[in-house]
């Protein structure tokens, strides 16, 4: 933190001194990742500074950085023949994630901004899907033909090189271009000069298909601690790879997604940060489900209007008719979180229903019962001294195991409704972070008023 | 999955079976991560075989990809010979970790059974945190001096290849072990035999303290997509490395954590999953916030107790009143959530605190009076089918307008609660996720009534 505050000062005084040559020194010196960073945090002179002193070729790595969000109106501060510039120095997926990002009309003035060699890939790589595994690769990776030598192999490599994403796995391809096996830059230079590639390769027993959902690659990565991920089509041709900081990334953005929708916000997430989403959008992320959500809360007040008659004899009622409601909100939206986190982690598979709803509904009698006993020791000796005056006929005791009856059964159906919501919707196909904690809650306030009512009515007269 | 499912059958056959050859065939084409979960699945009996049949050797790798919670109890079925074997199979950071996660008794027999060259490098492991830098690194790494030549490196490096957990980076040091640069077995091999290593390393500009905490290390992985990120002391000796795959397992946690707290779940999360975990757990981690809250919840009665009056003069006001108030906590839920995780990223640093509040601030008002607005439009022209008869010179108009202000004053005051509770929480050094959802709808459950009821009497009477 404290060194780059100190990096932003500094740059910020050779931009205003015009020292061009302390400013070159100190991007020279910083990572990209921090360079992008500290731009956001310039004002907008120091923004058109900032650009023309470095030149396009060297902030093309650090516009791979920004958040979305500002790199179509970081892109319009550049003349078309530096726009060429950028495009060509971007590593191919990088040029595609901005291309699939800004505004339709940017989109078309780049793609005819294209270098000659680069429009053929950009364009089939367009073809994939954002959140897919093919969306995600470069088609840069280390790349011999099994009938090479050590020799060859390792002079191929030389040269191809700087145009290499990670040379961490090289891939071995017969002469159709299908993947028949991996080595690693260790098992050349480890071998002699002339070992024929064939009799060193190893097989590689991890591979996706381009068209797979970019998740399913987040989680083989995890699971199985790959550094990289060949990309497929259905006839084995290899088409590219994703790598480590590719399977961070979309686990990261997964996360917050997860999370987001959790708390009942719509649309994509993707690279956007906080600080940088506009009003509008965030806005227009929460509002919907808070309109739904309204008129699904009104469902409980009608059902308080039902109970007017018996509010009004017993009024002490109200007393404990948020804490029974919330309740049913605070138990269903754990449950929900568990089961959620454990299908995202790829934990709930197929036939594994019947363990979480017998898991949740013992838990949701344990919960509900241990609670119920609390609130009812709380009813019978606390409440009198609040609301000493009862109506004839009524005693504490009475209440206190209406309550505790009443709590007992809202938190059990509510962990069963939060862990079997999700499900149910995985199954119908809608993703089950949506139907999480607000809507829950929503839903079991509703529950919560008609079993509290109802049992009240039940035991006490 | 399918695959999967043929796997778990095929081996469950040969175990019926007793046929050793099939046996050993499939669990050695199938991946460790893979054995772990078909592991998990097995019954008593075919878990014991699968123990005796694959030998400790081979379990070693297994046992590093079961889930904490079975950890122990797998353990336990093996004599003291073959657990001198897996601790001497596994690596030294998987080593510690399981040493961390068991039972005190077990723990100590495991660190009398090591072998003799692993007891000083785990027990100095054991000296840092589980959650910091120097616990999650190995100590397994490339290294060479300084003022060797690319061949010397070369033979040195072949030798200690199965005891590397990755040569994707070697470490330079000088005599005193001192970390002074970084070298690619590329640079190695693209360079000629004689090349003393001095001319060829490249700095090192990202290192990290074995104090540091995890998530620290996690980020900086993210951020400069590293793949391996060396952990050095105080005086710059080399101590460790932590590698990629450590950093994806640790965003994972540290995401699971985050979405459990937010969630009111106390405790710590580590590598359980959720069908693992005992109920006795899932009870302890969920009650105590449940008993929290739900005293909390009784402050909300205690406010409805006070309006007695006013709702038995007036009881359409019920048809309203949990709307305004879950409006409330869904509102704080959604900026408490967008905060916490802006904060998890590393996004709001000190001095974001006032943008933040300007930015709440503004979407509050922005949503509540649309919101407001909304409702109003309910109230005056929905309400009436369903509540026809309001007392004497009280009007359909009248209640609206009560409804959409007290949402507007609600929603506002939500979301600057929702958004400066975890920002305050982080000051007074609490993590942020414990204030989530859950806190902050109790929370503003109670000021949603109170603002509710003010508001009405004020507007209607």
């Amino acid at each position: 933190m404290y060194k780059e505050t100190q990096t932003i000062r500094a740059i910020q005084d050779s931009l205003r001194d015009q020292d061009n040559s302390a400013f070159l020194k100190i991007i020279n010196q910083t990572h990209h990742a921090d360079l992008a960073e500290i731009f956001q945090n310039l004002n907008e002179l120091q923004k058109k500074l900032f650009i023309s002193k470095s030149g396009a070729n060297r902030f093309a790595k650090v516009i791979s950085e920004l958040p979305n969000t500002i790199i179509e109106e970081t892109l319009e501060k550049f003349n078309d023949p530096d726009l060429s510039i950028i495009l060509d120095n971007l590593s191919d997926d990088d040029r595609v994630d901005i291309i699939q990002d800004v505004s339709c009309a940017l989109k078309n003035k780049l793609l005819d901004l294209l270098e000659p060699k680069d429009i053929e890939i950009t364009k089939s790589l367009l073809n994939y899907g954002e959140d897919t595994a093919g969306g995600r690769m470069t088609t840069s990776f280390g790349n011999v033909g099994q009938n090479l030598t050590v020799k060859e192999a390792l002079d191929i490599l030389r040269e191809s090189q700087s145009n290499s994403e990670t040379l961490a796995r090289v891939y071995v391809t017969n002469s159709q271009g299908e993947l028949v096996g991996r080595l690693r830059i260790r098992d050349l230079a480890f071998n002699n000069w002339d070992t024929p590639v064939r009799e060193i390769y190893r097989p590689c027993k991890h591979t996706i298909l381009a068209t797979a959902d970019q998740e399913e690659a987040a989680l083989m990565f995890s699971k199985y601690d790959l550094i990289v991920l060949p990309v497929i089509d259905e006839q084995n041709k290899l088409l590219g790879i994703i790598t480590y900081d590719d399977a961070l990334e979309i686990i990261e953005e997964e996360s917050t997604e997860d999370i987001e929708r959790m708390a009942g916000m719509t649309g994509d997430t993707s690279e956007q940060t906080y600080l940088n989403t506009t009003l509008t959008t965030h806005f227009k992320r929460r509002f919907p489900w808070l309109l739904g959500l309204a008129f699904l809360a009104i469902a409980s007040g009608f059902v308080m209007l039902q109970f007017e008659q018996l509010l009004s004899e017993l009024f002490i009622l109200a007393l404990f008719l948020p804490m029974v409601v919330a309740a049913g909100g605070n138990t269903g939206g754990q449950a929900s979180t568990m089961v959620i986190r454990a299908m995202a982690l790829g934990e709930l598979n197929h036939g594994t229903t019947l363990r979480v709803v017998w898991k949740e509904l013992r838990l949701g009698i344990l919960l509900g019962s241990l609670l119920g006993a609390c609130m009812a020791l709380t009813t019978i000796f606390i409440t009198p001294l609040i609301y000493p005056d009862l109506p004839n006929s009524i005693s504490f005791p009475k209440l206190g195991i209406a309550v505790a009856i009443a709590l007992t059964a809202q938190i059990t159906t509510s962990t069963l409704v939060g862990s079997l919501l999700p499900i149910g919707a995985r199954k119908a196909k809608i993703d089950p972070a949506v139907i999480a904690a607000p809507a829950i809650t929503t839903i079991v306030d509703v529950s919560g008023m008609i079993i509290y009512f109802i049992t009240a009515k039940i035991i006490i007269f």
